[in-house]
């Protein structure tokens, strides 16, 4: 018989878990493995609150397993690393983002693609290679394989920084991928949420013209004087999509929702790129006539590579790039969840692990 | 008032035209321009049946404006150029594609992209910068600016060699386009009509592997024994397209009719493109997390330039490269259409303009 959630390693560890689809969050004992050779184990200071964590707790996508630990936007400092560790040392602050783990013989993962290796292991909600269950940043400590941990750099701030470990990876990954980081070009970045507002600060980063494309006109102040958008459209406002028919190169659309992809696709250039990077849990109309008419592409991007991780993490450090974030203490973040259901932060919860998770 | 098609030129020339929805073709006496600075004049000598061109005479897509003289794959042999004409003299063999026109001045025309240009003007039913409407090659004689005129290799069959200035250049164009003509790769054709029995060929002349999908079992001998593919799957089969999810770089789409792209997508590896080059009537559904999770591309592509246009003759002319073809006579025409409505022609109906276009 399987040993329990708390037994099953040696360290004793806690967090907070949901236990059904209600998705309540509340304290779970839980345990490590001690530190083996490629190891890092670190206590954990900061987790985002990603939508994806929303999901996962209310069993959205129908794959969650209870009991489950949330969490994947971590940042911690080292306390113990294994003897072949090679880049961590006791002491480090160090960041954990959506992966620990991969086949690392998979054309994908030689091409420095862990995240679209079709093993990958999820921080949270995923079985590991010893047949236990992956536990996320909720919790006071973890250990992971170093090579799914980016190094801290001493200038980015822990707290705001911890988003950019999924949203911020997920949107400058095919910035770069699909070249639109290129200075001079112009960029839509589709919902100004959690993914959005740092798209636009990575694409301003990169020299590009940025327009924000949201339901919500009241955004348009805070998307241009606070985060730097070069302009700003009501995807609604048919007068305001008309005028900017066929000037983007790219769009990056992080709506989870289903919606509507021919007014995105009519404000690509010719050859433009629209890049699906939120999941809608049905399938999206895509109308054919406008595609061939440009030569346009229609794609999607998963998070990004450790190796683009670390080099996002270390742009944003250069750039002082972090995300605006509300920090909220452990026992706020059923409420947190809530709110974030509704679309009320901005733009970013992270949860101060580190000050007030506390074992009950 | 406007004057009628037989006086609005100087030069008198006839051909078939349909004059309503019924799509039924008939003589028809029109007039040409006279042979300008940059003109290319020539005697129509055969002209291949494109299923778009059924779609034009019966108004398939709303916009067809009667009385309409289809015919875009168009081969002749010249009889008069203009005082600026430089490519060509009397007596050349030369080819006219989808093309008539272009702006000449948008990023599209100054990248050698035409068929992208918002002004491009189509052999048949666009209006000319003159205001008189386009007649296609269904006729005795055509006068085109020699950009939209292609040199026609002495070695290559005039009439065979007559549907690659249309099913050829579409196949051939995304293939090189999106770098899917590197031998070793693994390219899936979807649909073995007119487009896909050349995009067979192309791909296996770049040296890569091709695997057709199509509907019809039946088709499987023709495919690998007469047309060179490597294997061949029936989109139905279920346990064929689960053996192969995963394995190809690119896939070549060639179907016009409402179809799932889900199982398309499931073939490619990662990173891979989808290229529609058939354009349904009404969008399809295209799934959103399977295109996330590979990061793969769905995408279209249209014709293709006069620069790749003239490659890809030569290029044809080099490897041998023509369309497995029945060649028709004028009067044949409409049950050619009809044929060619149910699939019924292996794989381009020609008429034999040259031989069997008379006056009526």
């Amino acid at each position: 018989m399987a040993k329990s959630p708390e037994e099953e390693h040696p360290v004793k560890a806690f967090g907070w878990a949901a236990r059904d689809q209600s998705g309540v969050l509340s304290p779970f004992k839980l345990s490590r493995r001690t530190t083996g050779d490629k190891d890092v184990t670190f206590k954990v200071l900061y987790c985002g609150i990603c939508h994806s964590d929303l999901h996962i707790i209310k069993d959205a996508w129908g794959i969650t397993q209870y009991p489950v630990v949330p969490g994947h936007e971590i940042v911690g400092v080292v306390i113990e690393v294994g003897s072949k560790v090679q880049k961590f040392k006791v002491g480090d602050k160090v960041g954990v983002g959506c992966m620990v783990g991969a086949c690392h013989s998979c054309d994908s993962c030689a091409n420095n693609l862990e995240n679209y290796c079709p093993e990958v292991l999820y921080s949270c909600d995923s079985t590991y290679y010893d047949g236990t269950r992956t536990y996320g940043g909720f919790s006071d400590i973890m250990v992971v394989d170093e090579h799914f941990v980016v190094c801290w750099p001493d200038n980015l701030p822990l707290d705001a920084g911890a988003p950019l470990l999924c949203a911020g990876i997920t949107t400058y990954s095919p910035l770069k991928y699909f070249g639109l980081d290129k200075p001079g070009m112009h960029i839509g970045v589709v919902g100004l949420g959690g993914l959005g507002h740092v798209a636009v600060k990575f694409a301003k980063a990169f020299g590009v013209k940025v327009t924000v494309i949201s339901t919500s006109p009241d955004k348009k102040n805070e998307a241009i004087e606070l985060l730097g958008a070069d302009s700003f459209l009501v995807s609604h406002d048919l007068d305001q999509l008309q005028a900017a028919m066929g000037t983007m190169d790219g769009i990056i659309d992080t709506i989870s929702a289903t919606h509507s992809l021919l007014p995105l696709i009519g404000l690509l250039k010719p050859h433009g790129k629209l890049v699906l990077v939120g999941i809608p849990d049905m399938p999206l109309e895509l109308p054919v006539m406008p595609l061939l008419m440009g030569r346009k592409i229609v794609t999607g991007s998963l998070i990004g590579s450790m190796k683009e991780t670390q080099e996002m993490i270390d742009f944003a450090a250069k750039h002082n790039i972090v995300a605006n974030v509300e920090v909220v203490s452990m026992d706020y973040v059923n409420i947190a969840m809530e709110r974030l259901g509704k679309a009320d932060v901005r733009y970013r919860f992270v949860v101060d692990i580190g000050n007030t998770l506390k074992a009950s």
